[in-house]
């Protein structure tokens, strides 16, 4: 069970690394995290690199694609290579997926054209402008093996979902038990709908 | 308001990535991956490396020092440079922190000693050597600025409670809506108390 992770300048980490700690839970994954070169990639912060094994080009196929979002989509919308070779793997998987605005980039390879799709909340005009539409839930799964999670930390519910998709009902849960997933988050702003106008404008004004 | 986190070969990336994406949302700021020395080092399975950018030694002081853990720990707790700098850097915090089997890098510290604290579900014993009483909760604040995580995912939790700690509710939820979370796990398996038992054998024979 080959799982693709391309990586990027300006990826947010947490939207490959969730799905990653939950996926390499089961025995039969193996997961290599790609890039248009191998090497260290920096985050949107660029506090943080995350290290590509493989080059895209020797990448040509995969099981499961899982395309992470982060700043570094907005430029990489118009990466042709890039798409093409999303296109290219999107056409040997069971599974093509992505966390964050990582749809963003599955829109603009055009595969989301005519079908419901989610992103971080803060992008639903850019993925409805590849043809998708957007449905505010965590996890959309959609015919031809295309699921698309919310922001960032909804790529852990995906990869749950995934892992049951994967290799059964028991084996998910193994690995929701082994990453010890009982969230229990001390306040209730995880959605656009539940967040408060505070909070909304203090990420608004935080630059 | 400066956090340090140290990585290591063997690291479990989630338990850093998650804190790390939920902080990183705060103005104020400036997170720095160290270790004992700058470059890359490879997680439990060695399929994804994260990058120190700071020599331990460089690292003299903290505002928040947030330990991760990960199949490494189990040699680190006898690193006795690694054990002087925790006990260093600690001695210049406001929060020392850990998640997942970090809590055993503090405990092999000594700063647990007497303490309730929290680990992996899979590491009791372990933490209860350090003299630390192991509490079955996801997050556990002490006096003196101890705040231990469960295993791996609990560490959002923890981040977000930390980033109330730093910069008020306001803000904290802001960081919670950064990173849609907004949890909707397909299972309730998330903790050794709720999982089934075949879930627990998945794990156990899963090598």
């Amino acid at each position: 069970m080959r799982i693709v992770i391309p990586i990027f300048e300006g990826i947010t980490a947490l939207d490959a690394v969730g799905p990653y700690d939950v996926l390499r839970v089961l025995p039969e994954s193996d997961v290599v995290f790609a890039a248009h070169a191998p090497g260290p990639y920096a985050d949107g912060d660029g506090a943080l690199s995350l290290v590509a094994t493989a080059a895209l080009q020797d990448v040509t196929g995969a099981d499961v694609l899982l395309v992470p979002g982060g700043l570094g989509t907005r430029r990489l919308v118009t990466d042709e290579p890039l798409l093409e070779w999303i296109r290219r793997v999107h056409a040997t998987t069971r599974w093509t997926t992505s966390v964050c605005t990582g749809s963003l980039l599955l829109g603009a390879a055009g595969l989301l054209d005519g079908l419901e799709a989610t992103t971080h909340w803060s992008t639903v005009d850019a993925l409805e402008s590849y043809g998708a539409t957007y449905t505010a839930r965590r996890v959309v799964e959609q015919p031809g093996g295309i699921i698309t999670a919310a922001g960032v930390s909804s790529g852990i519910d995906m990869a749950l979902r995934l892992a049951e998709l994967i290799a059964g009902r028991v084996a998910a849960e193994a690995c929701q038990l082994a990453v010890e997933y009982d969230p229990q988050p001390p306040f209730d702003s995880g959605s656009y709908a539940k967040a408060s106008q505070e909070a909304k404008d203090f990420l608004a004004h935080r630059g």
